[in-house]
């Protein structure tokens, strides 16, 4: 019997536009390759703007303007619903991001269920997801509910899981949304993922 | 007649590696779509640096190292010759960016050559080309020689020329190495290649 492939290690920050619309289309990519997807929640506010000391892209002269265009352009030739514009005011991804990694640790196999759901509420619906309370609105259709977030997200654990969960991606050199990490390899964006699947088919370089 | 579309506009800077390998890759995309390619440089030094206050790539933290091999990868997928490495001493790159404005300038037939001329001589040999002198090396086969390139790269009116080409670029929004601008659409990044052929096929969104 072969062994399994390893999984794509998906790394996304809620705020991240790109990491929604990857989000979409990750697990068409892992099936290719008979690949599954273990999904990662980071923080752009840790990897950006503290351990590389950048500005949030938005705010950065040029390219803010260039990536408000390039989102809703990628939007729309992704046919990805899209109601959250990229120059709203900034979510606050850590009552999400710490639900995750309470799902990841306890319910691993709601995680990409709950990240497609989370995403859809906040981008694709534009609801503000910055409160705890506000997660109780997530449609969720598997064995946890809205509240199940709701509750997780106010907790300690869920806050202690995720740091340590974003303290291993940046250890890992994972510093942007979304990235793909596979056997040793990374690949940052959404406009890689060509790149990546090309990677997958050789089986190396 | 039909009217003959608009050039694709191609910003590089010749320090970019990705500048480097899009020059290689630039001219075939445009013809498959009947147009003609633009040559524009510009300086990541004045864009980056100044106008966004970052960083220089390869001395941010995370991203830094991810470039790195990044580029090495997408020479090795491209087959593309590469003997300056990514982390040696950046080379100055305002000679041989004076010494192209000319060239745009003056001999805008030679445009396309000296670009392929003076990036297979800095990244494809790995030359050092920071001085003007040093551009008397590089090889031409068209009507200019490298000779009248080390002139024009310490004259006077090829400095100006190049501020104003760079100043240009920013006002137009172009902050990255590669960056392709066609009809007021701008892709920034080797990676956008794909979309901007798509975009090109259909002729907008």
């Amino acid at each position: 019997m072969a062994a399994m492939p390893s999984p794509l290690e998906f790394h996304f920050d809620f705020i991240s536009p790109y990491g929604y619309f990857a989000s979409l289309r990750i697990e068409a990519l892992a099936a290719r390759h008979g690949r599954a997807v273990d999904w990662h929640v980071m923080l752009l506010g840790v990897s950006v703007l503290k351990v590389m000391g950048l500005k949030p892209l938005m705010d950065t002269p040029l390219k803010g303007d260039y990536t408000e265009r390039d989102v809703l352009r990628t939007a729309r030739e992704l046919g990805i619903p899209m109601k959250r514009q990229p120059r709203d005011p900034v979510m606050n991804p850590l009552p999400a991001a710490r639900a995750f990694a309470w799902v990841r640790r306890h319910h691993p196999d709601e995680a990409a269920a709950v990240v497609h759901a989370i995403y859809a509420a906040c981008w694709g619906e534009g609801r503000d997801l910055s409160t705890p309370e506000s997660l109780a609105g997530v449609a969720l259709t598997g064995r946890l509910s809205g509240d199940a977030l709701a509750s997780a997200a106010a907790s300690d654990e869920a806050a202690s899981l995720l740091r340590s969960d974003v303290d291993a991606a940046v250890k890992r050199g994972v510093f942007g949304s979304p990235t793909v990490v596979v056997d040793g390899e990374m690949f940052w964006g959404l406009d890689k993922f060509d790149q990546l699947d090309r990677w997958l088919t050789r089986g190396g370089w």
